[in-house]
């Protein structure tokens, strides 16, 4: 790939486009917005000119709602030899396009699985996608090099490619992403008006299972607008095991011991179901979640702590592969939970014992 | 108080036995199991021998279906001036007492909100407790001396004393703590037959959302069988909302504008409810969430780069309040993510960048 457009110059298409200048691509930018993409040149992520003739890749960085019309709009002018569009949903747009009867063996639908809190041409940054998933949805009418084409601008921007069909990707999304999201607004939505007295008893547990419900609603909206059905089926299945648990605790209110037993089974059920499930979270590196061993350091929250626990780690000789950091309610002590490999968290818990460090193991 | 007996030295009963041997008291162990006694007793929790005469404090640290029992029996034997639980429900136990028709006035109800994975006598330390929430539930007829005792052992565990009617309590951990425990396992358990490939695409946020749902069945389903009522009827709050939620998706799939922007308003609902319930999720402060500012550093994940990077952020004298290692699937290389005071991220990303870490802020 020598020549690319990118269209829509936001977060994800200057980030792209700024990665692709990196690596020797020449690289031009259009957005209906003719400021921003005055920005994103600015920034380095190309020129803001039209290509005198058809680049090599025309990258589409649309809203899901916008993207058939503009990949149409750039396909009839024949601004490139390859189209692909960024956005978060893939089976819409498909069926729009081919409702538009485009010939779409030079158009690939892919997904970046990355994203900020914040957005614009100033958020962008070279490195937005590295490490991260990047799905392709070709079809066999998709051209080999076309799909080449995504393949360079993927490893180009350091992401790692995965190849899943356009419904596939938007069920899967819905499942990892869209269906969690919500439940965890759910379960927020239940603390809007608890006493305060209850909401004093907050742990770390619920602080995990709401984090994400503080994102920002009208992205949200977009996304959960662009992807209603799977989202809708996934929670109607949790409205089954949620009604089932429910009818299990009643039993468990009962006087009858045979009731109570019943609805003690129905608990463990949905119990062992969420183990099962949670262990194919995939961890930090990808694989099965590794089975790390916590290492527990008590400290009081004066600048400089971490650092010479973690400068004591290294002196070890250990990797610290995680970090938790919990402080107490109404507290400035903590502790600092660091997980390590299991054959490391004995020499860690010594080492720093010996420096001077209170453990908790 | 000066002397203290502990029934029941488990994990709880172990470590509150320990806190009060570091301040002085003398502390007698009893356990149904006399090993376990012992196993204290050689740990330094105290002396596994029956008190001579009556002690200031007896701490009844049993599984909430023994409570009752426990403490009837060392009512009935005079063990104490003052009784108190520490079981994570308190409805249940105080009616089986008041049924069995004993003077009240000598026991109150306490939960200390702390815990581990681990259990027994083996797992204990004195600062279990430290900086954690201690929930009493005195009542009208409780002797103010036996609440100063309470307070005087929340005290000695260095525990932030909480008051709480029993009720009240029982509903605000269903609300803190089992309900969003079930909704955790509810969203895990989507995941245990989906496909590879969509499990691939996991990110932080559901990791997050399902972090919980790994505990150990056997206890929660004790925990759960304690406070059936308070957690069912917090869980069919949760099914209405839920409800709705898939209502609103449904319009968001027809053809019909106007139920369309039905079905976005629907959505919006739920997730501004969510942002509104989040925000009271005490921070690691305890207080209302601080808006700490993320500085994203990126590592290659060898042994020691933590380690600088907090010797930098040290030397630049920033305070890291918290930290997440975000690793990409499938990489070695990630993000980490430093929260600091908004005053310090601009201080600290400058410094990082001057020693020659790649900073995303």
């Amino acid at each position: 790939m020598r020549t690319a457009l990118v269209i829509g110059t936001g977060l994800i298409g200057t980030s792209a486009a700024l990665a692709l200048v990196q690596r020797g691509v020449v690289v031009h930018l259009a957005d209906h917005d003719r400021e921003q993409a005055r920005t994103a040149a600015a920034l380095g992520a190309g020129a803001d000119e039209e290509p005198e003739g058809p680049v090599d890749l025309a990258i589409v960085a649309a809203p899901p709602a916008h993207v058939a019309g503009v990949l149409a709009d750039a396909m009839r002018r024949g601004v490139a030899r390859g189209y692909l569009d960024v956005a978060s949903v893939k089976g819409g747009p498909r069926r729009e396009l081919e409702a538009l009867g485009l010939d779409l063996s030079a158009y690939i639908g892919t997904h970046p699985m990355s994203g900020r809190e914040k957005s614009g041409p100033l958020a962008a940054t070279g490195d937005l996608f590295e490490g991260r998933p990047w799905v392709l949805t070709p079809t066999r009418d998709t051209d080999t090099e076309v799909l080449n084409l995504a393949l360079e601008l993927v490893s180009h921007c350091r992401a790692v490619p995965v190849v899943m069909d356009a419904d596939a990707h938007d069920r899967a999304v819905a499942l990892v992403s869209h269906m969690p999201h919500l439940v965890s607004s759910l379960v927020a939505a239940r603390l809007e008006h608890a006493e305060e007295a209850a909401v004093r008893l907050c742990g770390q547990g619920i602080r995990d299972v709401t984090r994400i419900a503080a994102s920002d609603p009208r992205m949200w909206i977009d996304i959960l607008s662009a992807n209603p059905g799977p989202v809708a089926d996934l929670l109607t299945e949790v409205a089954a095991d949620l009604a089932e648990t429910v009818q299990a605790l009643r039993a468990l209110q009962s006087g009858d011991d045979a009731k109570r037993r019943d609805g003690a089974g129905g608990v463990e059920d949905v119990l062992r179901r969420g183990n099962a499930g949670q262990v194919r979270v995939p961890g930090k590196h990808g694989a099965a979640p590794r089975a790390y061993e916590v290492v527990a350091v008590l400290i009081d929250d004066q600048p400089g702590q971490l650092a010479r626990i973690f400068a004591d780690a290294g002196q070890a000789g250990v990797n610290i592969e995680d970090v938790r950091i919990e402080h107490a309610t109404g507290q400035q002590a903590g502790l600092v939970q660091l997980m390590v490999e299991p054959k490391s968290a004995q020499v860690l818990a010594t080492a720093l014992r010996e420096r001077g460090w209170a453990i908790r193991q």
